[in-house]
């Protein structure tokens, strides 16, 4: 039985793909990742919890710095301060880490030649989610064509992305009927102990529930 | 005047492309990874010489400590013996780290994308090398499409690759007639005083610099 690896910020997103993931793999091996985020000890403990809660022995924390030094985004760069939430805004906010995801996937892949995993699951969301240009389908695509020239010519590792086309209120729903730990997960780019409900992810995080009909575990 | 970014290891190859990239940009930016490797402090240390030698001032030094927990390699896990050199061998030698150069571009256009940075200068070789499937041409093209797609829309970076089909005779003349300064670079795979020049990449320099007809300005 071949082996996945799920990429988990300790988000919404990522914790419905690890439900889904762990139905369609035996062994599952999850990455996450600091990279020096304002909410960088918040999110390794939902990384954690959700690991936990599948019991999944498998796990790689990476320690990027790089982000960090570079900056460009209220991430990573506390002098860039986190916007205001503005969902009908259509360009690309404050918070774009430039390309994190292909930092990311690559580290995913040397893992995945190393452990020989076929496939790395990623929560990424195309349309229902804040524009990032790493998390489009065609930005997947164009990189599993760059892993197939760029690894042994026997590794053929997939980008498995199964929640791309689908809308806050749907992952949610999907991942209530997958019985995903909801409850352990972490959105909020601010680093308090209750999640701020005014940046991007707290307002798409509030949207979806809203159109799920559905209540929030993490507010009382 | 557009800037360019430059990836140098230390080693002949990035010496000769820091060369080349400064006679056709009047800003570049160099970037250097450590990486665990076992030769570590000697490769910064030839970074840091061509960097003064070529008064650049703007530089990036990114710890990534992902290879050596990931292993699987020979450069980063000292489990796996760095094997004697077989230039004969046409199998992927032990040496090999793992879609290395994907990650180390990725944090390149990381920090393309916050300075403004049009291309990135890489030293790989394709033909007259160890056969590293992340150094062929094939993959930088695959690579700088993910890039198009996983950047913003008015992001246009593009990835050089000036010595990929020179053998290294070629790279050693080319450096010679532009200046380079061979003698602050480092190849040996292994962490000693001197090259062992019985590794892969000693072996690759000493043919290089013998059918260049030339003396290795680096051995006495």
């Amino acid at each position: 039985m071949s082996k996945a690896i799920v990429l988990v910020s300790g988000g919404m997103d990522s914790c419905v793909t690890t439900s889904i993931a762990s139905k369609q793999f035996s062994k599952l091996a999850l990455l996450h990742v600091n990279y020096g985020q304002l909410t960088q000890q918040r999110e390794l403990q939902a990384f954690k919890d959700i690991q936990n809660f599948y019991s999944i022995k498998d796990s790689l924390i990476i320690d990027m710095s790089q982000f960090n030094i570079i900056g460009g985004s209220s991430l990573t760069d506390s002098n860039i301060p986190v916007s205001k939430t503005d969902l009908n805004n259509k360009k690309i906010p404050s918070s774009y880490v430039p390309f994190r995801n292909a930092n990311i996937l690559s580290s995913a892949v040397s893992w995945a030649e190393v452990i020989n995993a076929k496939s790395i699951f990623v929560g990424a969301v195309e349309e229902d989610s804040s524009g990032y240009p790493d998390c489009r389908r065609s930005f997947f695509d164009a990189f599993e064509k760059a892993i197939d020239k760029g690894t042994k010519d026997d590794t053929k590792i997939k980008i498995e992305t199964p929640l791309i086309h689908l809308s806050k209120k749907e992952i949610i729903l999907k991942g209530v009927k997958l019985g995903a730990p909801l409850h352990l997960t972490w959105s909020c780019y601010k680093n308090q102990e209750i999640p701020c409900q005014n940046c991007d992810s707290c307002a798409l995080r509030e949207r979806g529930f809203k159109n799920a009909k559905i209540k929030d575990p993490i507010l009382n």
